[in-house]
């Protein structure tokens, strides 16, 4: 028997993710906030619904793709919410990127109903939700993994089982830890190069096949030199998931003294009203503090 | 004509940088404060001289490769040293490591007595000396970079001439600037997943092909996971080339607050006596903080 899946969250992520679950021929019942979201999908052969309940009452395995924690609390247990639609038996996997700990919380909640619940965060950007390309971080039972993973394999192509229900989150905020700290380095070595008085992009070409070499040297580093500041991924989204990160960390009791102070760095951006470009203008925080820019 | 060739410093990097001299073809006359580590390059069919000045008196091209900044001046300016021996159309090739400021002065006093001068600090380890794949970063004029291009190739793949004298220097810090900020966002990302009870392997699996991927994250990972400290290269001398990048950020009036802050964190664990550590250790800094170990 073929699940019947339902999509909650059709933004820029869910747009292409729902598309390709459509494309590998599920069944897919669709809700979005801004209801104009979900013509497309509509015109593609899905179903509309009007609440996240009717959603769940006509699914199997009910994704929820959506922006914070809050958002996700309210998708679930709210007045129309899935947790008031869901059958026992159906199973709820959030690709959003939210609280670990507020993720256990939810699936506690919904076993208490019959319902299980996978955290499966995404990595790849809306470039990778199109392609179906995503790398998804799943958290929660090896039993419901994979019964899930057509629906994965339809989504994305690496998909890692890292632990039990919240571990998917919490590998998530373990890549946007590195994404943040690979990018002030390759800020901060711009910015010496730059004052150094050296060719910008004949210094990468130095440096990046070696061990100072990341991906994110690679593919923001050069856009940083032309002074690009479209984005893979906005400060704004960066900054909600570091906050994800040093609230989690403060309850597990870590100090994270790098990341704290890019979370600090990327607030100054926001309050220039920058949160919308991508989170490689970070370096323009270390910019206004130097008093002098690169490239250009 | 092939230029005969001088190399002073035989330690961990020059012994194999000098045997590929030697396997190249090149005339070879050598020169070491341990006058024993010459014995092997002589037994190869190098020959021995007493003194700097007496190596460059029998060379056209003098080649340094020594530990920092005040070795390579007392090398080139000390009583018998390169500048008293060296003949007016020679030129100096700088590999080691140090203050590109020092290297613009010595390159000046080189130059009043007709000798040119290349710095070429050299990445990619003792593995990279041995094999002759190391990356060096040429800093000065086209002219003598052209001239210096065979002796490079024996050494060396990458070779990229990065702008005039003291860029390569310049190069070279970047780099550091990018190894130690993507090492502690390794070592931040570890805490956290520790901290989590995720499966760092796992973790690590599941992100290092995406956005948050780096040199440092693939190969010291998966080191650090299994608490082995052995060196690629010594927090030792990755805290003096540290040293080398804050003094010029410093002159060149340039913040560097990640870099800083790794700095200090160095600086604990060579209090602790870690020095001849890898540059990895750097975790057990935060594990100091955290009051708890990654991995093991």
């Amino acid at each position: 028997m073929t699940e019947r899946i339902g999509f909650i969250g059709l933004g820029i992520m869910g747009q292409g993710m729902a598309h390709n679950l459509l494309k590998a021929g599920f069944e897919l019942t669709v809700w979005n906030r801004t209801a104009s979201k979900m013509e497309s999908l509509v015109a593609a052969g899905a179903k509309a619904a009007q609440t996240p309940a009717k959603v769940a009452a006509q699914s199997d395995i009910v994704i929820i793709c959506v922006s914070d924690t809050a958002d996700v609390e309210a998708v679930i247990l709210g007045e129309h919410g899935v947790l008031a639609g869901a059958q026992s038996g159906s199973l709820v996997i959030d690709c959003s990127t939210i609280s670990p700990a507020a993720t256990q919380q939810l699936a506690a909640t919904l076993a208490a109903k019959g319902v299980a619940m996978l955290d499966a965060p995404v990595s790849g950007g809306s470039e990778g939700a199109a392609k179906g390309t995503l790398s998804i971080m799943v958290g929660g039972e090896a039993s419901e993994v994979a019964r899930a993973m057509p629906v994965f394999q339809a989504m994305g192509r690496t998909i890692t089982h890292v632990g039990s229900i919240g571990a998917g989150q919490t590998v998530k905020l373990v890549n946007q830890i590195l994404v943040v700290n690979n990018a002030l380095g390759v800020c901060e070595a711009l910015m010496f190069a730059q004052a150094g008085g050296v060719d910008l992009a004949k210094a990468l070409q130095a440096v990046q096949a070696g061990a100072a070499g990341s991906w994110m040297l690679t593919n923001r580093g050069p856009q940083i030199i032309a002074r690009d500041w479209r984005p893979g991924f906005t400060i704004d989204l960066q900054q909600k998931d570091l906050r994800l990160v040093l609230e989690a960390a403060d309850k597990l009791g870590t100090p994270l003294p790098s990341t704290s102070l890019i979370f600090q760095l990327y607030r100054t951006l926001q309050a220039q009203g920058l949160g919308s470009e991508g989170n490689h203008a970070l370096i323009k925080a270390l910019e206004h503090l130097a008093g002098f820019e690169v490239g250009g």
